[in-house]
């Protein structure tokens, strides 16, 4: 961690001197920020009453405000308690090319809080894990984050609440509260070092800035942000391109082992499956709306081979559904503004509300399927996705979303059954394409991806389910009694 | 309004017989769809227990579902209750190309109520205008809207109440509430009478549908929908390419008097300038901290000439706010999402809740300047824009928002000034390009569309502001005191 400046008071002259240099080099950084393929995320957060308001306001005035963005994060509304609690910073994103300004960061709600039971010291562990996984999940994606603690002794606390409160314009700024916070200043001190060392890493390093001086601060702010964009300008401005991989290397072979154990043969017929499906249909339909009557939410990802019912699945499954419960989400090529933010943020966008269901139609194991597959990201890339997705579901399960992974597997000469019928049916035809082919022919290196994906993403809360497709009949009732005991099994858990 | 159909059972065999065709034509139907350029609102209202919910099911289950999604408006987040009424249908609406079905649509909350008092009766026709209004401007965009009102005699209403309270599946489904409902079956048939009239427009007329029997009604749905989107696709399956104008005719010459009447040579001093600055900033200042405090939005928008100064007049601007209350958004290229809306659905997208402040850098008035020059839209569209505009800053201002509109003027000669130095100085290089200069040598053409856009969009509750722009100091606290006059009477009249 940086170390504290010494306070030093900066003359008035020297300050404005300083300061059109200062305001140029950042309107430049936002030019040649616009164009790089990063964004900039920029935290002031510090001790109270050390003017992080200020300095966000001081900076917007010197940044161009069409390229940048602030964000303080007080109230939580409704539609962000009823997700967990990374929504409204996933939401809050910048594309690349762009900056945005966190007042008080994603730090601020751990920092208000005062953990002292077991219970609170646990949930707040666990909220720095995702703080810091946030972070590193953002700049390994490239984004540039520069965090600011503007430091503030005790003494000089006091004197600025002592100065707040003697001028008429700003002493609404200083309430009971900030007081109360001024005695407990060793403690909050002490938790906010914790928050820091446990957010600290060498890509969002804390940058300690002294803020005695309101002068010597806002300078040595601006100071850190172009020095750190300079330097990450050098290194992130043009990442190496992917290429398409020539050979497809097995991560971890128990998937692949546990993929081809899987009986394809399993059959189920047209009697069989009409007297069972409208028992399992009425039980689905009894289990959705248990898990809404408790605010629990439900996701579903179908992941399969091209032509595995993947579509014909999800429409019995939500036969059983109240239409205005549900979303289907269906994962094509994303739009431009998905493509300017981070793989998982269009995820992230629609995650359900309490009681409310989203299903997806493939899904974030994309990154590790045709991405990988096809080359559209780099090997650093789509290895680190299986950690980055463990986390993203583990922050839904612990929210509790129940969250229900199944891939529809298929035998190779049952797909080509099924691609011939699709370009033989008229209305099937728009469901084929040289796309289908191309995909057919990378099999084998499908089935390598496949099946590390099913190893490294198998996870108790979260497992896959892998249902035999070849009969539709039988991977349908499979789906629906499999997503009826994991609902059933997640709602006894809690 | 279509008459109700004769009342009469389909056997169960019919129904079987004709289900699969019907699922085949809506299948293709979503084909037809997907490369169309309008999107399909289809809008499931109707009498209570008429079985809005399972028409709804049914037609997901038909459909594919990944080309269609299903909204129905229960409870009002806090999100969606600090902004106009018509925020959350908005946020709502499907891109070209896909379809959304809305169970008791936009019009549920309106039938809910029991307007009694004058008030309410009152408040009923305003919000019955906005509705009338979205339908209007969606389907002059292009949108087709297809509305049923599932209709239930009352005897048939008391069946259906008694049969899903005999079957325990179902029971849950009845409420004290809806008996209460079928008590007052007359009185709440007249309001659903009054607002479908309020709502009947050619574009988007309302389809009766007899729902006494279910196999019938699910039949009369699909068919309907099938009938409309074929009539429509081929009206609106191409529209006519829009033409650049080849003149431009003003509609409304008295803004462009307006605009020349503007003394453009009126000057500050430096000296001057600074000593009033800094109070006009502070009044600004606690102007907005007010509307805040009330709980009252603030729209900015800013249009004027190119290099008029818009940037550094909002730089100012927002010096005097605190930087996590506003947000700037300035309008360049719409994103493909975007563009897959109606032009008005990127402004939505950014108006702000309660107490915060959005500052539009350009604005919807690009529709009818460089849009209707460039020609980016037909004639019909930017000549119903300015009734548009007016609706959405009404709706704006009803809802307790303050619209600040400023057009920022400038000379031919200070323009060619301005477009000179930015080439002459590094820095400011990367805001002055070819397109400005054609924009130049169209001058008198923008004369003309930006008289009638004062003409046109001159309201008492959001105001045209004329700043003359060639003194850049002069222009910004011009911009200051008038925000600042406009703040206070808006607070001062309730």
């Amino acid at each position: 961690m940086a170390k504290a400046t010494e306070p030093r008071r900066m003359p008035k002259r020297e300050y404005e001197a300083r300061v059109p240099a200062l305001r140029e080099a950042l309107i430049q950084l936002q030019v040649a920020l616009q164009p790089a393929p990063f964004a900039v995320l920029l935290v002031i957060a510090g001790d109270d009453a050390s003017g992080k308001g200020e300095v966000v306001n001081v900076l917007n005035g010197w940044l161009d405000p069409r390229g940048v963005e602030t964000f303080a994060f007080h109230d939580v509304t409704d539609e962000e308690r009823e997700r967990p609690p990374m929504w409204r910073y996933w939401r809050s994103l910048p594309p690349r090319g762009r900056m945005a300004i966190y007042a008080g960061g994603w730090h601020a709600d751990v920092i208000a809080s005062d953990p002292q039971r077991p219970r609170e010291l646990a949930h707040l562990r666990e909220t720095l894990r995702h703080l810091a996984h946030f972070e590193g999940l953002l700049a390994a994606d490239g984004a540039l984050i520069v965090k600011v603690w503007l430091r503030l002794s005790k003494a000089a606390q006091r004197t600025r609440l002592h100065e707040l409160e003697e001028n008429p314009d700003t002493a609404w700024r200083v309430s009971p509260e900030d007081w109360k916070h001024h005695r407990n200043y060793e403690r909050r001190a002490r938790l906010a070092e914790k928050v820091r060392r446990a957010t600290h890493r060498p890509a969002s390093p804390w940058h300690i800035v002294d803020a005695a001086d309101v002068r010597t601060r806002n300078v040595a702010v601006a100071d850190l942000l172009l020095a750190r964009f300079q330097a990450h300008l050098q290194t992130h401005g043009r990442p190496p391109a992917p290429v398409k991989p020539r050979r497809v290397t097995s991560l971890h072979p128990a998937g692949l082992r546990r993929l081809r154990r899987l009986r394809l043969d399993q059959h189920l017929s047209e009697a069989e499956y009409e007297l069972k499906r409208d028992k399992w249909l009425g039980r689905l339909n009894r289990a959705v709306r248990e898990a809404a009557d408790r605010g629990r939410s439900i996701v579903w990802v179908f992941e399969g081979w091209d032509a595995a019912g993947k579509g014909g699945a999800i429409r019995r499954l939500t036969s059983a559904i109240d239409a205005r419960d549900y979303r289907v989400i269906p994962i094509a090529k994303p739009t431009d503004e998905e493509k300017a933010h981070h793989y998982l943020w269009r995820f992230w966008r629609h995650v359900p509300r309490a009681g409310r269901v989203t299903i997806y139609d493939r899904s974030w194991y994309g990154r590790v399927l045709v991405e990988r597959l096809e080359g559209f990201c780099r090997p650093d890339e789509w290895q680190r996705a299986y950690a980055e997705i463990n986390d993203f579901e583990a922050q839904l399960t612990e929210h509790g979303s129940i969250v229900l992974k199944f891939w529809l597997h298929l035998s190779k000469a049952e797909q080509l059954r099924r691609f011939r019928h699709r370009e033989e049916t008229a209305y099937k035809r728009h469901k084929i394409n040289a796309e289908d082919w191309r995909n057919r022919r990378q099999w084998e290196a499908y089935e390598v991806a496949v099946g590390d994906m099913l190893a490294l993403t198998q996870r108790a809360h979260a497992p896959w389910h892998l249902v035999p497709a070849d009969n539709k009949r039988f991977a349908r009732l499979q789906i629906l009694k499999l997503s009826c005991h994991q609902i059933d099994a997640a709602l006894a858990a809690r």
